[in-house]
This record gives structure tokens, C-alpha cells and sequence, in this order.
């Protein structure tokens, strides 16, 4: 892999290459390991460095018809980040953890981008000390696809990598989300919301009301399409297609929002299966079932982004099934693909509001 | 009405009078009046003060059953607050408003409590400039039940009457949202959350922080039952009684939860009316889906109060229908009844710590 025009990069008709953290995710190499196989098969042009413990990974690449080779290496790691463990003890005692070495391959330019499934504060942490910001951003912001009513899906950052935030930061993050939105989505200039309690310009508190002027004078000379303010339903209704917030703001709307998709779903499970006349119903709209629950299937939308490092880091939710997983090898594929952090570079080198400290 | 040991309690024994702005909403008198008719009909103890426009009002009394005397009266309001009016002009100009009239009704102790489904921001306003704030308590916040997975609702606030908060003032959301709570649910000492991004304490912003250790500290002495962190999710699985967070991240909650949950619907409501098979199923499934609707109808769960002024003042959602809007007279009726108001200053009272500026 050669150095492009902006960090990480790749070349035209350069291989594509994605580390996997195999161990981390509740479920570990039993899940990671097919579903780097069916990423395998979806795509000739990419290839994969397997993470983990030799003895562990070599095994079951057999069991699920992978050969090392051209296409699929293993880099050994000792240690393994517990799912509960605190990120900084991670970060300092286990430097031979799977997801330090996978971020690593990606700092030494081994890949192009690294995705775990495992403790995400500790993979933030890691990923942030080893591949550090890209030029022109202060922080990392985790960004995630939302499903929203148009069939589509919402980008919604910070969702929790800042619990406080300056407007100068803020509009960074925009910056961010409209260059990941545009390369996902294919639009030109997606159109960028601010979360906020109200429309009205007059709504919201002292960092909100200053990350919109920042955000104006940017539209003004074209470097974004802002929106102007959106609350908390606009993020489902997809009323854009970016949605720029705190990462206090952000983790709690998204909790929310699975805490409310929670209840909804289990309520209905129990009122369809309440007795045999209902079950009876029930098995009729199995299809009907189905396709509401694919609809918002986390496996068609996971994998949220550390953007703004200087690499590619992509975590997958820590349940996922071997469906979702691929889905966020996926992700980080399309990522480096449409080389977002080029994007993001050109994003703010563009900006006529350069902020940061 | 006479004056009770705490501003605005009933005295044992006393009628309960709720002052209802009939002109508010978006359906206004034709919603309110058979609403006012329903809860008359079910609080024999209860006496309504009806206040709007006398000429609208008159000839509706008659066509749902009601007759000027003991238990009704018209005090004529010859203004209206539009539902898009800017609250501050509001204020200003429309002295004479139904919402106004209402406030001051209670303010004057001819009302215990006053409800009105008009504009939120301008009902807000007016209440807090027409009734003031407890002794001890620098802001209202706006309180809500939240459905959640129990059965029963979670008290949040500030659902948004205050964007920025000092740690001062959410310890005093929670001794009110504890009040409220320990009113309703009839529990003695309900437990009390603090919304933030993870359940550790090293977790969240400075302000969280320290609104944790003033809640610890009041813990301690038994003053109130501080659970600990909670999560977006928790809300809707019932973790506390109680909710507290500042009144942006509680607004964004909110609507969130909405956004999520009219997605959802939709989305089903799609699926199963999308050919005649479905439909078949979802006609034998009619039983479940209206249970399931129940379980969630705002009609059940109408009512957030402004929480922390001298007197009780309750909004009911805009698009309220008759059910609704009764649920919510109700609310209004059990806060008096329950002297939320003498409960919230005998926890200011009791408090080991004060807080106002």
C-alpha cells in the first residue's frame, strides 16, 4: 500500500486492505472469522489481515474455507481487551492487545482501515493514541448511520467520544459528517443539521447558537450545505442527511432511541403471541414481521466511525452476528474506497473558517 | 379556596378547583369542553373554572351537559394565544388571554391548578411570570411521565424549559421530580437517576459530576433515594421513578423517543396493510394491535407540569383529543389532591443542602 494524496489513501486499482480485531465482540473469533469470509467472497479486490491468537484463528480458517495467502494473513497478538475493562488500563498495560496491533497495522500502512467489535471505549482510546487527528481536526467524533423513514439512514455525530464540546469542534464535526455522508451516500452536497430544541434560531444554548454562525458564515461561501436547526425526531424522519451534536446529546438520543425501539418491539411480541388466536394472525403476517424487523435490522447499519483520525477505524456493535459483522468490514471497505479521509482533508483545507487551536 | 400550610394546598376536606384554558390547542373549545364535561362527571369533588371567550363557551355548555352554578363557571378571556405566537409577545400584549386568565385565577386562590394545551412556550412563560417560583427553587422545569417497560411511566425533567442548568439546579429537578413522583406513584421514597453517558461516575461532563456529588451527599443524609447514573435506555426500561437532566439533553430525549416510535409504527402500520393477505392477518390481529396502541396512548400518560412555581400549571399535548385532554385535567387534579406543591417545599425544606443563589 503507497502513500496517496492524503494520509491512508489508496492508489487507483491498489488493493484494498482491512485489519480485523478477530478477538474482540462478545462472541469473538466465532463470529469475526466467517463473516471475514463472506467479506472475502463480496469482494475480489479487497484482502484481510486477521488479528488474534495464532492458535485460536489458524484452526478455523479451514472451517470456513480460508488459506492463508495472498488474500488473508494472520498477525498474531497475545492479549485480548476485556469488554468491561477501563480503556486507559487498556491502552497502557496491554500493548500486545489484538486491537492495538490491528490499529497499528494501519499506522505502519499495512491497512487501510482496522475494525473490532470490542470495548469501545478502550478501542477509541487506542485508536486515537496510535493513529493520532488528521490534520485540522481537534478530535475524533463516533459517527454512526441511523435508520431514518426514507429507507435511507442518518449520520449522527458525536455519539459519545465527547461528552463536552466547543463550537469550533463542533463545526469540525460537520465538516467530518457531510465529507462521510457524501461519500456513502454519492450526494454532492448533503445537507447538515445542527440538534437543537427548537427550529427557531433563537433556540438552543450559548455553543449551539455559535456552532450555527460558524455554520452560516461556512454555507454563505459555499464549503457545506447547511440545514439550519433540527431536533430529535428529524434524525428518524431523515430531514438530512447529517445530524451534528455533542457526544453527551448524542449518546443519550441514540440509548434513547434503542430504548424505545426495545419496548415497542417487545410489547408487540407479547400482545401477537398472547394466545392461539393471535399467534394464529401472527403466523400469517410472518412475512409482514419479517420485513418490518429487516427494516431496522442493525445488521443492514453497523458499524460507527472514529472520524477524524488519521485512519480508518470502524466498531462494530459488541453483539453482532456474523451478518452484521461483515456489514462493518463492509462499512470500512466503502470507507477507504471512497477515500473519506481524503475527503475530510480537502473538506477542511476548503473550509474559509479554519478553527482549530 | 383557603391558604394551606404550603402555597396553594388544599385544606382537608376543601373542593378542588382546576381553572382550564379552553381556547388553547389545536382544537381549542370543541375539545375542551366535553373533556371538562368527562372529568367532572368522574371527580364528584372537583369544580371546574372554565376560561375563555363567553359567547363560544355559553351555548357548549348545554350541548355536553353542563350548567352554570356550583361546579361550573365562565370567567371570560376576550384574548387567545396563537399556537406559533412568540411567547415573549405573548407576554406583552395579550394580558387578557385564556391562558393568562387561568394563571391568574390560580395566583388569585380561585383555582388550585390551571391547564391549558396551547402554545408551550408561551403557557410557560405566563405561568412563570404570573404564579413565580416555590422558596428554594431558582427554575421550573418541565416534567413528564415516559411509558416505559413496567407498566407504569418515568418522571423526566427538564424536558426543556431550561436549556443551560447549574448543578444547583438539577439537584433541585431531582427534590422536585422525587415530590412528584412520591405524589403519583404513592412509593415513599422514589428513586432518582441522573441522565448521562455511561453508569460509572468517571463518566459524563463536569456539570454531571457535580450534580452527583450534591445528590451522594443528600443521599447520605436521607434526604432523597439517588439511585445513580442512568442511560437514555433506562427511561423506557424503569430503572428509576425519576429521570433528572439539564433541559436541552431532556428535550432532544424527548423527541427522540417520538421520532423513534412514530418510525416505528409507521413502518408496521406499512407492513401490514401492504396486500389483502396482511390484511387478513392484521383484521384477526385487531385485538392485539389496539393493546399494543393502548399500552403507548398518550391519552394514558397526558399531562407535563411546570414543576417548581407556586401553583400547579399543566400542559396538555396541542393535538389532544377529548380523552387526552381529560387524562390531563385529571393530572392536574391529582397534583392538588396530592399537594405536590407542599411536598416539593417540604423536601426544599428539608434538604441538608440549599441551593439557591
Amino acid at each position: 500500500m503507497a502513500a496517496g494524496k492524503s494520509p491512508r489513501s489508496p492508489a487507483a486499482g491498489e488493493r484494498i486492505v482491512i485489519a480485523i480485531d478477530c478477538m474482540g465482540g462478545d462472541h469473538g473469533p466465532s463470529v469475526t472469522v466467517p463473516a471475514a469470509a463472506a467479506f472475502l467472497a463480496r469482494h475480489p479486490d479487497a484482502d484481510l489481515q486477521l488479528v488474534g491468537k495464532q492458535d485460536i484463528l489458524t484452526p478455523l480458517l479451514a472451517k470456513h474455507g480460508l488459506s492463508l495467502g495472498k488474500r488473508v494473513a494472520i498477525t498474531h497478538a497475545s492479549e485480548v481487551v476485556g469488554m468491561d475493562e477501563p480503556p486507559r488500563e487498556a491502552l497502557r498495560k496491554k500493548k500486545d492487545s489484538s486491537m492495538r496491533v490491528a490499529a497499528n497495522l494501519v499506522k505502519d500502512g499495512v491497512a487501510h482501515a482496522a475494525v473490532s467489535a470490542g470495548n469501545t471505549g478502550a478501542w477509541m482510546a487506542t485508536a486515537r493514541y496510535v493513529l493520532k487527528t488528521l490534520p485540522g481536526i481537534d478530535r475524533p467524533a463516533l459517527c454512526s448511520p441511523m435508520p431514518n423513514r426514507t429507507g435511507g439512514a442518518t449520520f449522527v455525530l458525536d455519539l459519545g467520544a465527547n461528552v463536552d464540546c466547543t463550537p469550533d469542534q463542533l463545526f469540525q464535526f460537520a465538516l467530518m459528517g457531510g465529507a462521510l455522508a457524501a461519500a456513502v451516500t454519492h450526494r454532492e452536497k448533503p445537507t447538515i443539521g445542527l440538534l437543537n430544541v427548537g427550529e427557531e434560531d433563537i433556540k438552543g444554548n450559548e455553543s449551539v447558537k455559535a456552532t450555527a454562525e460558524l455554520l452560516k458564515a461556512a454555507h454563505a461561501k459555499g464549503a457545506l450545505n447547511f440545514f439550519g436547526n433540527v431536533e430529535g425526531d428529524d434524525i428518524f424522519k431523515g430531514t438530512t442527511d447529517v445530524v451534528v451534536c455533542d457526544g453527551f446529546v448524542g449518546n443519550v438520543a441514540l440509548k434513547t432511541a434503542e430504548g424505545v425501539a426495545k419496548m415497542l418491539t417487545d410489547a408487540l411480541k407479547e400482545e401477537l403471541l398472547a394466545n392461539p388466536v393471535r399467534k394464529m394472525g401472527a403466523a400469517i403476517l410472518t412475512p409482514a414481521l419479517k420485513s418490518f424487523k429487516r427494516r431496522f435490522d442493525p445488521g443492514r447499519h453497523n458499524g460507527a466511525s472514529f472520524l477524524g483520525l488519521n485512519g480508518v477505524a470502524i466498531k462494530s456493535h459488541g453483539g453482532a452476528d456474523e451478518n452484521a459483522y461483515s456489514t462493518a468490514i463492509d462499512y470500512a471497505y466503502e470507507m477507504v474506497k471512497e477515500d473519506v479521509l481524503g475527503r475530510i482533508a480537502a473538506m477542511v483545507a476548503a473550509s474559509p473558517i479554519q478553527v482549530t487551536e
